[in-house]
């Protein structure tokens, strides 16, 4: 996945980002010295591996959900936030180390993987020790309620990244299957970094449903801008070589809307790509997309997301994190309009 | 690792299997239940793949421990000891199903392994699934307590396998290395077995306690009889060929006796072999051991956590679990009795 925090190439609302990153700042200053503390409690043998993940990492995306929706001015840093902010980290940490190994990726954000860098077996291990840790942290609550709730939420990643594994190189993957296995690996760890951030600030029953509903839409907007990335991203700043998603047959959005448009003919010879059973042609299906218009067709699902996600908070626009929250989607736009490839 | 339920070649306390594991029948058939009702649980995707896991695993060495620690009557199969059970089990066998990548085993007590089944990638996500429910079901008790414990562990069980990982094929190994990564990847797991179960019966702190030790000592014992099993075991009981540990480079206590007795040139090969520089010669080895008395010493190692942890159970005799888990050390040293080498 590219950053939420990197400035973007066309800023449509630049307030967006001095406002949110900046305030954050604090927070994630702490975050980061938290996590470093952490290292300690790890067996000397790990601990140089973790830290050499919790370096690769930079995004902070879920950490910076659970910041805003627990907001309650810019000088509460709460302990109970930094280390439910640390356990989500984990947990994706956790999860992009074991991705590593699937999709045997030598490179994430221009460094080698942990995988390749340790070798998978130690890597498989690796992404044990961060899940176990994470669950860990989440356990020093005072009530099993956040633990239920992270245990719940890194079941359901691990569910959704079997059942993208097993479809690999599958064509036989509807819209259906795509929007189920984005809500269980991506969204479901938004929607529990908005849900745990709002409950550990206390707020009422009411806007922690509206912010994991929040969470969980941003969460599809930002894997399906995501996927657009890896066709029409810049590989300097993305840090890896586009493509990568038709290479290894995984069918996103972009390419299961390409299939759809095509002519019969050129619908098989992807279908064969994606198989496997013909050398991927990426060059070609850019063509495509840009003559077929693929990438204002997935934009704007990008952007049924983004408004999905507003209209949870809409009935909470008192809510002092309400507009920070939004803020994320004024973000996040200015990342897919970024994106545009030349007409 | 070998069944601690199998009938014993020499069985010097027979009386000791029938009474501990007739008693237990009504508790694994429940456990079984459980286990079962969870694959719903589960993805449907998922499903077959944990479901072939549980099947595989058949021994519940660590669900004996849970109900004999938490032992109150035949009749008392309470639904908290059954869950927590689940917990130790899943734990164990995710733990399997990973170990399984790094050794690249195919079988396993006569099955082909998960990862063989179904891939090693699968094998990656299958385990985290199972390590994620496991999890998921401690937090369903009313105190954090189960859940930390059981996440605690956790991370301890995957450092151990994570050292253990790392050394392979090193042969700078010492005894206390080896004890510390049996301590860490077996050791605990039975620890934590026994603590749970005698905390969630209720049992005052001081037998918590001693319960706790004793099942630490006995994961040594076991581990060091498993290590045994690895030269001197029955391939068609084990359901695996011997001599893996030598050919895999991993440095076990029966191998470590052994170089530390070797006359300098033959410990120069032998270190060779661990090192994967040269073929294994396994009936070499084993005519070395014989000759050299290992075998002895290695059981002598067993003995003596054996008495350590009738030992721990010393003081508290009359507690109803006291002479059930006692039963279980007669197993453990009837099984080493029948796996002595002819003179």
């Amino acid at each position: 996945m590219s950053s939420l925090t990197a400035s973007p190439a066309n800023p449509a609302k630049p307030h967006a980002f001095a406002t949110v990153f900046a305030l954050l700042a604090p927070h994630m200053a702490e975050l980061d010295r938290y996590l470093r503390g952490q290292l300690a409690s790890f067996e000397p043998e790990i601990r140089a591996m973790a830290d050499y993940c919790i370096d690769t990492s930079g995004k902070r995306i879920r950490p910076a959900l659970v910041f805003l929706s627990g907001w309650r001015g810019p000088a509460a840093v709460t302990p109970d936030l930094v280390r439910v902010a640390a356990v989500v980290e984990l947990v994706h940490l956790a999860t992009l180390v074991h991705d590593d190994i699937m999709d045997e990726a030598d490179v994430r954000r221009s460094r080698r993987t942990a995988s390749r860098e340790y070798g998978p077996t130690a890597a498989v291990l690796l992404g044990d020790a961060l899940f176990a840790h994470a669950l860990h942290l989440a356990t020093q609550f005072p009530t099993t309620e956040i633990c239920a709730a992270v245990s719940d939420s890194t079941r359901k990643v691990c569910a959704g990244e079997i059942v993208q594994t097993l479809r690999r190189r599958s064509t036989n993957i509807t819209r259906a299957d795509y929007q189920r296995i984005v809500d269980l690996k991506t969204a479901e760890l938004f929607r529990v970094s908005c849900f745990l951030g709002a409950r550990l600030a206390g707020s009422e029953p009411g806007y922690v449903d509206a912010a994991s509903r929040f969470g969980r839409h941003l969460g599809i907007a930002y894997q399906i801008y995501d996927d657009l990335v890896d066709f029409f991203g810049d590989e300097s700043r993305i840090g890896k070589t586009l493509g990568t998603d038709l290479a290894s047959g995984k069918l996103t959005l972009p390419l299961l809307v390409l299939l759809e448009r095509l002519p019969a003919s050129e619908r098989a010879t992807l279908t064969a790509e994606l198989a496997g059973e013909q050398p991927p042609q990426l060059a070609l299906r850019l063509r495509q997309m840009r003559d077929l218009g693929i990438f204002g067709i997935v934009a704007d699902a990008v952007q049924a997301e983004i408004d999905a996600a507003t209209a949870a908070l809409r009935e909470w626009p008192g809510y002092e994190p309400t507009p920070l929250l939004l803020g994320l989607c004024d973000v996040l736009q200015a990342q897919v309009a970024g994106l545009r490839p030349a007409a």
